[in-house]
């Protein structure tokens, strides 16, 4: 019906409406509608410890909730955590119909639909959810595969320096890179680095806006040293401006557990090549986002440490998502998004 | 006068024609108009040995060439090469004006204006010139600087790898980036490596057609070869595909004297790194081609030996000319074309 599809591209507006929300729940919106299809009430989930998408839109609806018909992103949870059941709540308004678009992946939550059509209420599963599951992407890999999708980050000269000889790398890229980079942080889960890297720069971790300016706490993501070191007192990454986590292990998949199990699935690795190679090796980077200054300088660490390719037969290909120019003129840099060729095997954490 | 400029945009078009002219002398074309603007004869140089634009556009236009203007792209010389000077076909042929877009660079030719003027020939210079000398750009520079203009093309991983840990490189680049790079090879008057990467990978250094095809002798560059070692009996770098020097040193100031010598105006530099970096450091790289493959190394050659950079502050920084993807999907890389930002001394060849 084309009434429901406009109310769910509508849904789909207010699920992402706030933002990137921290924490371990997917974006959701929600628009009820009255059986002429006009909107009676809409509503979205604004994170952890706020009402799911279903229960604001039934508060903003009112008594007009009776009889509606309920677009939602997501399908109702049928799981009480914070909150209860949306199923239970959408039952209760006496919503006549049900429409979503993705399909929940999560086995706690799961059978919403089957909850609600065994209550007598009229269901349909799938309308846009290409776009649904796109706004939620990480957060459905990470039900599926059973870990965090995994970006690698980094920011390299033309001659795939990190750093010059003495390990200086402020700034091999440009500002407006730079602000890019801190954009993709704001919308992770968690930013990974290993002790190594925090020690030479000295790293805070993170987000920044695109001024320069701090975020509140609340939309920082964690921040994750691993390595058995401590970051020494006076370290930035000691600082409160974010949440921290030390995680003393060098094995990749055993970080990822530790990450699940907080909820977190969209990690920003930002290396050094060490821990980036360790990732790669393990088949645990999803994508690739690589910053690329117009900048020389014949010495220095490379990106990413040894991978065990020999020879250009087992070189590693990526598939390119996109390529963009990031920056004007003398600040040009090239941002090139990439996953590999062939998809990692999702570890077993 | 508006058909003037007409004249000169189809003098340009003319001097565009024939591609890649080899050798030491600079595209010209040439137009006839007659005292209504139209045009009554036209010409342009094929290369060392055939007719210049003038004399070919004066035998075009026949008597008709009397009381005509001519519309050069360049200055008409005035010395005798392996052909008479252009402005005594001019002068005898009866032209009354003759209009010109870049000035003769060249201290051996140049005058030929001046000449035309006490012959009584109305004279003017500098319509269209910008275009003009941009379709002869490096041998405006070659004669201006005395050296040939230098471009460094090489191709690299994400990670900065020109091979992989066993020195091989075939292929680090997608079908369509080495496509592209043969263009460059085929524009440009010499193709130039050290004997070091000649015999790592056995290199041919000829230029070849979009299609894979080779292309004709006389269209190659002049393969050079710099190092005191020789390439072997049988390399490919001594097949007959396109005409070969060696020369036995390391000082590039001397390689492109020894080039400037031979006319070359337009070196394409290929490595390998050792090479790359002498080049860098000796101010004697004008213009940087890098095509960037959406691949990982983690180990392997980089592109460019060290230039003396200890800290980020000594970064050698480009001025970005332009960045364009080669290629589509899995095969897309990226090319960047940049500049030195403080623009080499010329070396005093």
């Amino acid at each position: 019906m084309v009434s429901e599809t406009a109310a769910m591209r509508r849904a789909l507006r207010l699920a992402a409406s706030p933002g990137f929300v921290k924490g371990p729940n997917p974006r959701v919106g929600c628009v009820l509608i009255d059986n002429t299809g006009a909107p009676v009430g809409e509503g979205w989930h604004a994170g952890a410890g706020h009402p799911h998408a279903e229960v604001a839109a039934i508060a903003d609806a009112g008594a007009r909730a009776r009889g509606s018909t309920a677009v939602v992103t997501l399908e109702p949870c049928s799981h009480t955590g914070r909150t209860g059941p949306c199923v239970d709540a959408l039952i209760a308004a006496g919503v006549r119909r049900v429409v979503w678009a993705s399909t929940d992946p999560n086995p706690i939550a799961a059978g919403g639909g089957e909850r609600l059509r065994l209550a007598g209420i009229d269901t349909a599963a799938g309308l846009l959810a290409a776009d649904a599951d796109q706004l939620n992407r990480s957060w459905i890999f990470a039900h599926r595969s059973g870990r965090p999708y995994v970006t690698w980050k980094f920011a390299g000269s033309l001659d795939g320096r990190s750093a010059a000889a003495d390990g200086s790398s402020r700034w091999i890229s440009s500002a407006a890179a730079r602000a890019d980079a801190h954009r993709l942080r704001a919308r992770a889960g968690a930013v990974l680095a290993g002790i190594g890297s925090v020690l030479v720069d000295n790293a805070q971790l993170a987000a920044r806006g695109d001024a320069g300016e701090p975020i509140r706490y609340a939309d920082q993501p964690l921040r994750v040293v691993i390595g058995h070191r401590q970051p020494p007192v006076g370290a930035r990454i000691r600082d409160d401006a974010a949440p921290t986590l030390r995680i003393p292990t060098h094995d990749p998949a055993e970080v990822l557990a530790a990450l699940s199990a907080r909820g977190v699935h969209d990690v920003l690795l930002e290396g050094g090549p060490t821990v980036a190679a360790a990732f790669w090796r393990a088949g645990l980077v999803d994508e690739v986002v690589a910053y690329l200054a117009p900048v020389l300088l014949g010495s220095g660490p490379s990106s990413v440490a040894d991978l065990g390719v020999a020879t250009m037969a087992g070189a590693q290909r990526l598939d390119v998502v996109a390529i963009d120019v990031i920056g004007q003129d003398v600040d040009a840099n090239v941002r090139i998004t990439a996953r590999p060729v062939i998809s990692p095997v999702p570890s077993n954490n």
